[in-house]
């Protein structure tokens, strides 16, 4: 782990930031340069200490450990020229929220073995460099895929650093974790959004409906306040599965719409008691 | 204010259950009496300290004060019994989440003058008597529906306690009441619980979803716990709003879709970008 001494994080937002952040705090030794195509960004960067230093893409190849983490078609754009550069004992990880076509893009890469694709499941609705938080991944989930095609002493030390922060680890396929996240999480930002736009649309013709929102509303938009740069990508990377999820979720509410309109109110009732046990499952999260 | 001596709340759950709480602060001097059909509820609010005692529905012609908490299709119900039972001083007053069929149910009753109908903008997705909390409409808004129907003494004593708790008064209309808060809130609950199931659904065939669940999943569908005993009859009251706020969801969750259906990348980024302006409009609230 010690060996990590040049940290290149590509993306200094909410999640390369926030990674920044917590990678000082137990990589102490190590020096944070941000590489970002906004040098405003760089220089809030540095200036909020989320980084130690900007430094240009093409000075990669001094780096000990490359965080990508920028939108997910960037990523698999930029993750075979990162490959190319890099030395040969450093080690590269992508923090994006899609998998499947990051692991594609580099199946027959000549340093595969130098990748490790990740995602963390963290994250708040907030973006840029002023979003990056200490403590962000604190005992959340790292989901690792492919890690067997990933060289054994560049794998164990960043194991070390998600034991430190700490994480816990789960292990998947690529193409699993992609089907599996469009349900709980790329279907959430959809559901939030549109949420949102339903009511913006109804506030236009009738006026001050938001001074009636509580709590409950402000929990289920609260995702809308996302950054469409980062998830626009996500969505055309995960468009299959995400499509999937969508249509699943639409067939439940005109179902649930169907059975209002038929005054039909044992199913009505049915339908939210038999999702009800939520409660147990979502213990834990908040 | 002094003169609600007998608070009798009706339903001591959630709503009933804090208000009772939040009453007893404000009026230290008066006793608080909860009515409810189930009795487990009531000893449970007494040895809770929620209550004071528990009482019998016939011995509401003793209150000063009678809170209508239960289920809006009970509220519509009871209310014109009440009204017929209680002494010439009193104030009954519903905090349900539907205005426009209470209001309807007693609009031509001798004693309407001695009705409030309100809807406090406040909750959680917890239920029953351990969901009575402290401070729960503390700097909330409180939606007075009909004032001019309510005599004027009467009403000047409830101001009293809304400004002592405090809480921020609103005047509506019960049918625009209705109207809009169908979407600031009932659509909320729909949209929740539906993404609840389809979660649910799909965990059924592959497991483990829930482990990739992260706080962002966890706050759309926090409203999914709720109680389908007191939703179901929100729906049915609010039918005809719940279904044209719910079909209007339904038309741009299917407009998402087909953008994204048909890569229309710039129109994905749109739809969240037009949306991102909820940022704004949700400060405040949480």
């Amino acid at each position: 782990m010690e060996d990590f001494k040049n940290i290149f994080v590509l993306g200094i937002g909410l999640i390369g930031g926030s990674l920044a952040r917590d990678l000082k705090r137990v990589l102490p030794g190590s020096t944070i340069y941000g590489v970002d195509s906004n040098d405003d960004h760089l220089d809030e960067a540095v200036g909020l200490g989320v980084i130690d230093h900007s430094a240009r893409f093409e000075a990669i190849n001094q780096a000990d450990l490359v965080i990508l983490a920028i939108p997910v078609d960037q990523a698999n754009l930029f993750l075979p020229p990162v490959l190319d550069a890099i030395a040969p004992n450093a080690l590269v990880m992508d923090v994006g929220s899609t998998k499947g076509s990051v692991c594609d893009a580099v199946q027959d890469h000549p340093k595969r073995d130098q990748f490790l694709a990740a995602h963390p499941i963290a994250g708040t609705e907030f973006s840029g460099p002023s979003a990056a938080i200490e403590n962000l991944y604190k005992n959340k989930t790292m989901i690792l895929c492919e890690v067997e095609k990933t060289r054994e002493d560049l794998l164990a030390k960043a194991m070390q650093i998600f034991e430190a922060l700490p994480m816990q680890i789960r292990y998947m396929n690529p193409h699993s974790h992609d089907k599996h996240i469009a349900y709980v999480s790329h279907l959430s930002h959809i559901s939030s959004f549109m949420l949102g736009k339903t009511v913006i649309e109804k506030e236009k013709n009738e006026k001050d409906i938001f001074d009636m929102a509580g709590s409950g509303f402000a929990s289920t938009v609260r995702l809308a306040k996302s950054n469409p740069a980062t998830w626009t990508p996500i969505f055309k990377e995960n468009k299959a599965n995400v499509l999937e999820s969508l249509t699943e979720y639409i067939n439940n509410l005109t179902h649930f719409k169907n059975v209002l309109e038929a005054e039909n109110y044992e199913e009505v009732f049915n339908e939210m008691h038999n999702t009800n046990h939520i409660k147990s499952i979502l213990k834990g999260l908040s």
